[in-house]
């Protein structure tokens, strides 16, 4: 284990790939990097020096990486609340704060807040019992959506409700106490938006483009960057949103809001405090990737360009399939496409695991569409040639 | 110490910035890397996992990386040729191998098979005696320059003798018959150029953008990309050259041939057969990085596009100096300059020592060298403002 003591240290919690890809952009910067990952065989373990063994929801293990990190900050959302507040307590630097954390961890907090900041958002209600979603159901219509406030990802803990028989069947099978119950309009979007900022302590902020994100299964597929047929306007309106929800909720580091457009306009879907999947494009489509970025808003540093230096970036996801053997797909890939950008996160292919992703910056839009989705369909095994 | 099963594992020999650099890509593409360093404190050290202690002349040290490695390759040409043979024969996989690595590493083999090849370059002979050495200034004329055969870098090993006095004051102090002695001639080069290329062991090629590198006290300081003023059919011919060293030599990973231009043409001062200076800009002002295109080649996977992302990129090193507070300069540097890369290896700063570089990409080639050098200088403390 060895540090350049001249530089700070960023400890992130949680080894997954957004620790794995932030430790490149740490690497360029010289600082050093400690990440709380839960096994050693973690994306994140695999490639980053000095990590810590230990679970998020461990106070000693949040505080063993707390003690030799100058900032705490996370690729996930899943630390309970109470041992975050407990380190701020006990003197920890945390970015972002748990006052902001919150609401990328609670939905029912979330809307509740975007409400009061007057956002744009779907209709919600908390749902306590099956008949309030059954009374929401009948004043917003079926189908509408039935979410865990806390603790779901990527289409986990989000159910869509087209009948009182699936309130019936999700309520009763899942209702518990331990999380509250969010019940959100349907909206009928013509399609998904992300829109991302970095912002750091001291409130400098930049924001990337706003990007189209399409997703299969609850779950990221395909993000273009930028979003094609969005008029300036519109992109403006939503980076203005993006940095005044930051601003209003103190976020620092990246913030990740999804948006749905809509025929009422754009509406704000989740959010997220953390590099998300939605920038991945930026590490081979933007001068600053948003993982440096991260970096660089929670140290408080000065904030790099986010301008994107490809007409068009398109990320698409590599999804674990029937399709074991990426090595193989990996050197017919390469060879096919030589300006295709693969990231693969050192993960073991399972049925529905976001395992890598592929970017293709070009001039051309269809022409980037086309060669990423068949790099990552050739990945999954979806085609085999 | 983790890896991934169904990916190769790269050993790279040697855990200065060239490793920690190539470490990013292996990141990125999902291999395994693994360095041999001799310290813990060494620039890979601190941002890769999974590296061994030891010594890059101990045999032990050597098979001891080359059992976890699919392939074994190199951040510099220290390795003793004999220890090489030996883990050849043994049966590990050298990338390049001992055959074509002897080339970069001894000035009189290259010297040598370059005439035999034909390929322009400086008149030469080899020093056996201090009447050697008169006889070659008294023919070629004065100044000339005396080199180490093996073991120089950074202009070090390397002398310009201005008459016989400097002769006798070089080789007297410094003969010995544990390396040869190469007297070149002095060559009036109006630049310096440099032609790097990749190639695989199959014999697949690509050819970055012939850069001009500038040097200071015989270390390189800036790298511009492209090299400005240079004719289409001068560049080609240069690339040409590269591709048909590494082609007769069976180079295989990054090889950099460092070009004089002068008036009798385009003449070859120098050999490298791994990443090199002269190749940084390309990660951050090229599709594909020399780092990523060695990890390829070296793996005789298929090579990637090596064309520009920008009209211009231009790398300036960070060499120690008197300021040894890197992190202040750094947050002045990023407030100022939003679109500069900063490249630190986590080095303490000493005098003379490479501890970082950084690149600025631009459509303009004079707000690139000057945003770039003013970034450097400042790290430096050159300037203070």
């Amino acid at each position: 284990m060895s540090v350049n003591k001249l530089f700070p240290t960023v400890g992130m919690v949680g080894g997954g790939q957004l620790s794995r890809m932030t430790s490149q952009a740490a690497t360029a910067l010289g600082m050093n990097f400690r990440v709380l990952v839960q096994s050693e065989s973690d994306s994140a373990s695999q490639v980053t020096n000095n990590y810590i063994l230990g679970e998020h929801t461990n106070l000693d293990h949040l505080r063993a990486l707390a003690q030799v990190s100058d900032v705490v900050t996370f690729d996930h959302e899943h630390v309970p609340e109470v041992l975050l507040r407990q380190l701020v307590q006990e003197g920890f630097n945390l970015q972002p704060s748990p006052d902001a954390l919150v609401f990328a961890q609670d939905k029912v907090a979330m809307r509740k807040k975007l409400h009061q900041l007057g956002v744009a958002q779907p209709s919600f209600a908390v749902i306590e019992t099956i008949e309030q979603a059954i009374d929401f159901g009948k004043e917003y219509g079926f189908p509408f959506v039935l979410k865990l406030s806390r603790g779901g990802y990527d289409g986990k803990g989000v159910w869509v409700c087209h009948s009182e028989k699936d309130i019936e069947a999700t309520l009763g099978q899942n209702f518990s106490h331990t999380f509250q119950w969010l019940a959100e309009e349907f909206v009928a979007f013509s399609r998904e938006l992300a829109s991302q900022v970095a912002r750091s302590p001291q409130g400098q902020m930049v924001t990337y483009p706003i990007v189209e994100s399409r997703q299969v299964n609850g779950m990221c597929s395909m993000v273009i960057a930028p979003a094609p047929h969005l008029s300036d306007a519109d992109a403006m309106s939503a980076q203005q949103l993006a940095m005044s929800i930051a601003d209003s909720l103190n976020v620092t580091g990246m913030l990740a809001v999804e948006l749905f457009e809509s025929e009422r306009g754009i509406l704000v879907n989740e959010l997220a405090m953390r590099p998300h999947n939605s920038g991945h494009w930026s590490i081979d489509g933007s001068t600053t990737s948003q993982f440096e970025n991260h970096l660089r808003a929670v140290l408080d540093l000065p904030l790099g360009d986010p301008s994107p230096i490809a007409r068009w970036s398109v990320m698409v996801n590599i999804i674990g399939g029937k399709y074991p053997d990426m090595y193989s797909a990996y050197k017919h890939c390469l060879a096919r496409d030589p300006g295709l950008k693969v990231h693969l996160y050192g993960k073991e292919v399972r049925q529905g695991r976001k395992v890598g992703h592929v970017t293709v910056c070009s001039d051309e839009l269809q022409d980037a569409i086309r060669r990423a989705t068949h790099a990552a369909d050739y990945f999954m095994g979806v085609i085999e040639e």
